[in-house]
């Protein structure tokens, strides 16, 4: 229906409004989120633009766009070998501690900014290009502020900066936006705080909520410095992005711990492929038992040969059948009720109907099609914003958690036996989806229609709260406190000296009586 | 095409998703907001139940409702004679002074308080009806927070409640759902005050922001002990909004400043009526100059003679006609280019190409109108928000403001000539409109949909922010920085005792070395 009503539009708006987009996206999981809004904004008749680096991950054309290439200094083979070796890393070092993984994030991180800054340097310092797109006068850039390089090109450009994210490890997204993050029942990312926190909790909260300027600070160093040199002014990431025409955010408050938002913030969820039917003869063959699907992501094909066995042997004891997402050595007795694949259509296979549970590290696009079609799930976070994911399902009661890192058979089989047999898991994801799913309007027509708008009115200079006009004190309104502080012991002396100079008046006059 | 998309709907939809849903709307021209919600909900097919005191100004049936009365302890007549006065003390007294102005409007919200209280006990000590609205055993309730009758109906039913409103006296939307509001850039109401503030307009606004819980104190004072009885435990307004499922804000921010929103909070702007063909022939023959419409509201249709004379001289002397609701006495020479009316149709006059000026109290429907059609404004605000709304489209360009106290044919003259000949205004009005009505989904389907989503879903409970389970202190983390100094001055006086504890070892061994 939703299809029918952008049609409409279509037919009836014509070409009149379209406009020229520049599309600046981030790789991975990121490209795969963006692409069917570009392509639905170019159906629509805008001329978009995606601008690309040579080596990527996932990026590449997408229909009724046009697509520019740049080089970079790295190739596609080296970037694939650097993140396999991060991930390995994570897999295999024992960080059980929450300082050892927090450090290894953090190092992980470095790794990611690194190709990420060159790949900004590519298209930055590449005069021609950056040429050829302010010629083509762009109304808009549509960009994801994971990587800095779109903001910075959008804010050489001057054009207004349509920002979508899943969620920033530095919380670019409230601090640019100046949008109230209470410390007492918002927690920070990588803290895997529920919105109900203990003093503890909400100490280390508050303490995070305070340092989160200075993690951006470093985290954009090199970024800043590059921005500073395009720009040829002072410039930070967080100021830019202060500029933001809107952010999308693709989150949704059946996930996502319910907070306050900026009017520039648009909730567009998460958008779905259509279905297929692959697979059909394993999943149906699955009789009623009906079958788990079991995929750790689109980075990690492949687990140590002492970690599969344990999925191996906990599979083997269930009725359930398993597709599992797996490229490493296969054990001559593997059970016959895992079928191993080296891609696995996992919306598909989540929109089936004989589908029990979900084992999945906890990917924003891998819970909310979990939640989409209903499946419980048993998550295994490895990595980023995945072990706050946990917090927010598992607090749902639709999800039982795992760390990878001291999994047993034993441990595995009780979590996936409880979220198939206990009908609590299947019960709340079925509420949960349902809300999920009752929209006043589909999220691609969201992004499309506010991104058309963005471009339509030469951004949303309605929606700028003027707090971004004020410094940190006034904003806090700190020297209004002490101005009002300065007038009441203003107040207080004078009103006391009055008295004192009265008495003293009143009292040498009784005295001079006296004396009398 | 948004009545297709609803139609599609309905024919897609069918009754399988309807609902029963109780309303408690509010008088005058709240009602005349909610009445087009409440009628496309019911031929939605769900079962809708009005329930309205047999004494109102503005309340009555409603197409595809039922429509329950209950009597109150006042007439028709008594309401409107009251109401009347109030204004007559307004418009004749002159309160030119800030101050003397917020006391009529303090004096003349009590004597409707004692109304809206009246009608309250009407409804909640009605036991019948109260049974027999328990009968019904709805799925929710649509009430406005303006009267605290709904509110109390809803939580003594215990189903949830969708509350609508524009805007509220103290604030009880801001409060009760525990949205931010920093006193630094967003104006509180009655201030006057724009979202750009000197440092004594924020200090003032800080100072109203913190006695806003006492302000809502006040005002609600009676409606506790009501709400407490009927609940038969301590409650209050304050505490029973908490609870609100969704609260529909009737506002855009083409108009209102930028501000933090919660979850729950939708903006579903204005509902509009459609145009007729009246009054074609007068404003037709008003050439190239065009017309001007002017009214004060539904509430003021007549003004002292000696205010109406002032206008009749400002109306003589500008080419335009003018369509004038006045019910008062006409001068002999009245001039022939004012047509007088007892009754205008506002929105379809505003609606008319030939418009050129709106002279308006400030009433949120008049100028929501005004902008919808995209008509520069000359505001005479007299009472409520109207002052508020003034400073929200005189910053934005589209609008002159004169006091109606010293008013004389030349402010306005000066004012009028200024909207219609200076091409500025009717271009940013032009802006603005162009912004307020590019929306993805109709204010009206909105409305309708997230109705329906707390009836389909028992609540919205998902949208609720754990903000509301945290005590004052812990909300602004007191505690949190109380236990976080107790750790420092630990940690600096353990630290500092071990080092002189260290330090008198050493130097006692010092001194028996010298000793020896």
């Amino acid at each position: 229906m939703a299809s029918l009503w952008l049609l409409l539009g279509l037919l009836l708006s014509s070409s009149a409004e379209a406009g020229k987009l520049l599309v600046i996206p981030s790789d991975g999981s990121h490209w795969l989120g963006m692409k069917p809004i570009v392509e639905e904004l170019g159906r629509r008749g805008n001329q978009v633009v995606v601008v690309i680096p040579e080596a990527s991950l996932s990026m590449g054309p997408s229909e009724h766009t046009t697509t520019l290439t740049y080089p970079v200094n790295y190739t596609k083979a080296e970037l694939k070998a650097s993140i396999a070796d991060e991930f390995n890393t994570i897999l295999s070092i024992d960080i059980s501690t929450d300082l050892a993984k927090f450090q290894a994030f953090i190092i992980s991180l470095d790794v990611l900014q690194m190709f990420i800054l060159r790949n900004a340097e590519g298209l930055l310092f590449n005069k021609d290009l950056m040429k050829k797109l302010q010629e083509y006068n762009f109304d808009a850039v549509l960009t994801d502020p994971f990587e800095p390089v779109g903001a910075i090109a959008g804010e050489y450009l001057s054009i207004p900066a349509v920002y979508m994210l899943i969620n920033h490890p530095c919380g670019v997204d409230t601090l640019s936006s100046q949008c109230p993050a209470p410390a007492s029942y918002v927690p920070q990312a990588f803290t895997h705080f529920t919105d109900r926190m203990n003093l503890w909790q909400r100490s280390v909260n508050l303490v995070r909520t305070l340092l989160q300027p200075m993690a951006c600070e470093r985290m954009f160093a090199r970024a800043d410095e590059i921005a500073s040199h395009v720009l040829q002014r002072k410039a930070s990431m967080v100021e830019i992005m202060s500029h933001a025409a809107l952010w999308f955010l693709r989150f949704d408050f059946a996930v996502e711990f319910p907070r306050p938002l900026m009017p520039n913030m648009v909730m567009i969820g998460a958008t779905k492929g259509p279905l297929t039917k692959e697979l059909e003869e394993f999943v149906n063959g699955s009789g009623e038992h009906g079958f788990v699907v079991f995929t750790l992501g689109s980075m990690v094909s492949q687990l140590p040969e002492a970690k599969a066995r344990v999925f191996f042997e906990a599979f083997r004891q269930i009725p359930q059948r398993v597709l599992w997402r797996h490229t490493g050595p296969v054990p001559e007795n593997a059970p016959k009720n895992v079928k191993l694949m080296k891609w696995l259509p996992q919306n598909d296979l989540l929109g089936h109907p004989k589908v029990k549970a979900f084992i999945t590290h906890g990917g924003s696009h891998g819970i909310y099609e979990g939640i989409y079609h209903g499946v419980p799930l048993v998550m295994l976070p490895l990595f980023g914003d995945q072990g706050d994911n946990v917090q927010r399902l598992v607090s749902r009661g639709v999800a039982e958690t795992l760390s990878i890192y001291d999994l047993t058979s034993e441990k595995l089989l009780v979590a996936l036996r409880k979220v198939i047999n206990d009908k609590s898991y299947k019960e709340k994801m079925t509420e949960l989806s349902a809300i999920h799913r009752d929209r006043p309007i589909e999220p691609l027509d969201l992004a499309v229609f506010w991104t058309e708008f963005v471009m339509r009115h030469k951004g949303a200079v309605h929606l700028r709260p003027a707090a971004h006009e004020l410094n940190w004190i006034q904003y806090h309104s700190l020297d209004v406190i002490g101005f009002l502080l300065l007038i009441l012991v203003t107040v207080i002396f004078v009103t006391v000296k009055s008295c004192m100079f009265c008495f003293r008046k009143c009292f040498k006059k009784t005295q001079k009586k006296k004396k009398e």
